[in-house]
Order: structure tokens, then C-alpha cells, then sequence
């Protein structure tokens, strides 16, 4: 093993962790409140060890425009929220049907399938509320819901979704692949990123440059969680190694090899990596990001 | 058979149903666009023949206090899509287990569970953003929003649909199925109301009025159900007869008896009738209403 040492993304993600774990407690309802078993659903997906990526990239955006983040923690903890939702209903017998998720049970084989539905259909609903909780001299509410809901919806999150169910078993062209992967993967990562830039108050042009980073990192990060998937062990993924082949999975390095894979991924990432330096106070983390994926992609 | 004989209220329901129609083919997306079945499935159950019984209550609550309902449509489209959602969740196999739905094919047995699970997460999506297209002047958009989630998330239709999969086959004193019931299906039909109040310009004394008029035709809304699931037949319900029964699940008429049940719903909408006359210009449809629900009860 090689020594640890943490870059400055990871550092930031370590320092973000606590504000957005707290966040994330103060808006979901008690676990003592009744039903408290679906509660309690809730909390087991949103407290299983996520990085808490998605929020952190929120912040950081936030940071990056305005220099605090404070004003964007409802919006940090509302994409944790959808984030968890979408895993719980992939782990869904219906949908991808596994049992385990980052080394632990997944939720319906913990909490059985219909509360495991019903906890990520209450995520995805608190999401909003918790969103709007966000109230900020010259930020739009309406502006931010429809971001959500375009990086969650039929454009988004749940069409990438329909996509990657409707081509199991089938060997889909690269291009199909990579527009689900950008639907599926890209666009809540991208969403995290507009969220963030949007509450910091950044105008429009900088809105577009977090968007050309994020549409470049989201699909990278997907390409390299498709490597890691072919071949890490299952210790260190906490879930079945190779199980996107197993299961028929259209992926990059399915479609086009790992080689190719490793390369495109390269590419996407040293051109996030050009627009870094344009994206504000915190370019030096989103260098840093892109360092951190360009490093698990081999 | 007896002659059909339309009371005031249902030919509101007939006369509002084709601009809520028109307003849900708007704001869906088109089939046509990708991916395809996916907005097919979403398609389908929505334009299954419900009555749009949620949205009528909120153009009417906004008519009622201030004459126009052209700015609600936006809240009653999100309305059907938040019920539609509802439905297809409960009916999957992992749920309810319904193999039919009004008669027609249930949306997983048309389109398979993992696309009726996306269906259902992308409608519930897609109405924060429908809803939030309500643009008035005076009404505040978090607040709808937080009307919504309320009425839709853990404390509403969501919580009572886990109360119920956790009471079943169990015997459920009186006390929890009212509770069951009123988030289940009394939050939203009240919800319904106080969107369209607010959307209205409802005063907060105005507000209260429909909060308490809709918690009771909530409450004997859903006991009149149970009492039409325990009496009719399949083919005017288009579903198993007694199939509450059969699964175990509590009702009101299932805990006290038929006769009882009966009882608690009328005296639920005499109050209820008692409180129409102060709900503004619509009063006489609201009356009709609770007729309505009256007659079927019986």
C-alpha cells in the first residue's frame, strides 16, 4: 500500500464532511417520529458512509463565487438527499437488484422492498422543501428548484436511468453509452456544481464555465467508477467485482476496452482541468478534483 | 339502474377535466422524445381515466376565494402527477401488489417494475417544477411548495402509505387506521384545497376554513373507498372485490363494521357540509361535494 496522502480535494471533502452531515440531521424528520421505521430507513441510505461528494461540489461553487458557503447548506443536503434516493431505488429488486451497497446491506434488504420504495419516494420529496430552505437576497428560489429538477428528472438522473435499464443485455454504441452516462451520472454532479455557483450569486457567464467543468468531471467520474468496477477487488468497492458485465451493463470500458477507456477518461479530465483556473476563489480544489479522478482512473 | 342525474358538483369535475388535461399534456414531456418509455409509462397513467378529482379541489378552492383559476392550473397538473406517482408505487409488486388499476393493466405489468419504480420518481420530480410555474403576484412559492411536501412527504401521503404496509396483517385499533388514513389520503385531498386558497390570495382565517373542511372529505373520502372496495363489484371498481380483505389490510369498515363505518363517514361530512356555506363563491360545488360522497357511502 502506498502512504496516504490527501489532496486538497480530498482534504476539502474531510472538512465539508461534518457541516453537511449536521445539515443532513437537522432536516430529516426524527428517527422517533412516527413511522419511525421509515424514518429510519431514510437515515440508514443517508448515514451508510457516503463521500459526500455532490454537497461538497455544491459548496465549494458556492465558495468559489461568493467566499462562504453557509447559505448553501440546505442545498448541500437536499443533493445528498436525491443522491441516496437514486441509490435506493437502483438497489431495488425491480431495478438493479443488489444486495449490497458500499459493504452494507442495502436498504430493501434491510427495511424489505416497499418501505425501501417509500424511503426514497419521502428523500426525493424532503429534497425540495429542504432546497427552498435556502433563502437568499437575489436567488431565485424557482431558478434553483428547476436546476434540481433538471439534473433529477426525465432529462436527467431518472431518463439516464430508463436508459441504462431499457439497454441491459444489449451492446449499446458508444455514443449511446456516454449519453447515459451523462443523463445518469453527469448531470447531478453538473446540478451540484450550477446549485452552488447560482446560491454563491455568480453571473451568468461563470455559470457556464461551472457548467462545461462539471458536464466534463461528471462524465469522467463515471468512465473511472466503470474501471474501478472491472477492476478493483470487492473488498475495496463493497460491492460484487465485475457485476456491471454480469449483469449485461452497457459501460465505456465494456464497449470500447479498458485501454480506450482510461484514455477518453484522461481527456475529459485534462480539459476540466484547463477550465479549473477560470472557476474562482476555490480553483485550486477543482484542479485538485480533477487530479484526484485522474489518479483512480489507472 | 337509476338515471343519471349529475349533481353541481360533478359537473364541475366534468367541465374542469379537459383544461386539466390539456395542462398535463403540456407539462409532460412528449412521447416522442427520449427515453421513450419512460414517458410512455408516465403518459399511461396518467391519462387513465381518473376523475382529476386533487386538481378540480384546487381550481376550485382558487375560484372560490378569488374568481379566476387560470393561475392554478400549474398547481393542478402537479396534483395529478403527485396522485398518478402514488398510485403506480403502490400498485408495484413490492407494495400493494395490484395487478389492475381502473380496469386497465397495472403501469409494471405494462412497462416492468423497473420502469413503473422511474415513471413514478420522475412524475413526483417533474410536479415540483409544474407546480412552481404558478407566477402570481402576492403568493409566495416556497409556501406552495411547502404545502406540497407536507401533504406528499412522511408526515403525509408517503407516511400513511408506510403506516399501511406496516399494518398489514395486523389487527390495527380504530385510532391508527384514522391516522393511517388521514395522511394517506386525507393530506392531499386537503393539501389540494390550500394550494388552491393560497394561490388565490386566500386570507390565513380563509385557509383555516378549507384546512378543516378538507380534513374532514379527506377522512370520509377514503372510509367511503373502503366501504365501495367492501361492497361493489369488480367490474365498477376494476379491481378485485374485497381485495383489502384479502390482504390484510385495516379499514375502517374492516375494524368496526360496515354500519359503523357508514356512520363515521356521514357524521365526517355533515360537519363537513356545515362548514361549505363559508368557503366563498364555490361554497354551493363544495356542498355538492360532500352529497356526493353522501350518496356513495350508503
Amino acid at each position: 500500500m502506498e502512504p496516504k496522502t490527501s489532496s486538497r480535494f480530498e482534504l476539502y471533502l474531510e472538512r465539508a464532511r461534518p457541516r453537511i452531515d449536521a445539515a443532513l440531521h437537522r432536516y430529516l424528520p426524527p428517527a422517533s417520529a412516527l413511522p419511525a421505521p421509515l424514518h429510519a430507513s431514510m437515515r440508514y441510505s443517508i448515514f451508510a458512509g457516503g463521500k459526500r461528494l455532490r454537497p461538497a461540489l455544491c459548496l465549494l461553487a458556492c465558495e468559489s463565487v461568493c467566499g462562504s458557503s453557509a447559505a448553501a447548506l440546505p442545498a448541500a443536503a437536499a443533493l445528498e438527499m436525491i443522491h441516496t434516493f437514486s441509490l435506493i431505488h437502483d438497489d431495488l429488486p425491480g431495478m438493479d437488484n443488489d444486495d449490497y451497497r458500499r459493504g452494507r446491506l442495502a436498504n430493501h434488504k434491510v427495511f424489505g422492498e416497499g418501505m425501501a420504495i417509500l424511503a426514497g419516494d419521502a428523500l426525493l420529496a424532503l429534497s425540495f422543501s429542504t432546497l427552498l430552505k435556502v433563502r437568499r437576497r437575489g436567488v431565485d428560489p424557482c431558478a434553483l428548484l428547476d436546476t434540481v429538477v433538471e439534473a433529477t428528472g426525465t432529462r436527467g438522473m431518472i431518463g439516464g436511468q430508463a436508459l441504462d435499464l431499457l439497454g441491459e443485455r444489449k451492446r449499446l454504441p458508444l455514443k449511446q453509452v456516454l449519453s447515459m452516462h451523462r443523463r445518469k451520472t453527469g448531470m447531478l454532479l453538473r446540478g451540484s456544481l450550477l446549485l452552488g455557483a447560482r446560491i454563491g450569486g455568480a453571473a451568468p457567464a461563470e455559470i457556464r464555465r461551472f457548467a462545461a467543468f462539471g458536464e466534463r468531471v461528471g462524465l469522467a467520474f463515471q468512465i473511472v467508477d466503470d474501471l474501478l468496477n472491472v477492476r478493483s477487488t470487492a473488498r475495496e468497492l463493497g460491492k460484487a467485482v465485475g457485476s456491471d458485465r454480469a449483469r449485461g451493463k452497457s459501460t465505456v470500458p465494456g464497449v470500447v476496452g479498458v485501454a480506450r477507456a482510461e484514455r477518453g477518461a484522461e481527456r475529459l479530465l485534462l480539459s476540466a482541468q484547463r477550465l479549473a483556473p477560470r472557476l474562482g476563489r476555490r480553483a485550486a480544489e477543482f484542479e485538485s478534483l480533477t487530479e484526484y479522478l485522474l489518479r483512480r482512473s489507472h
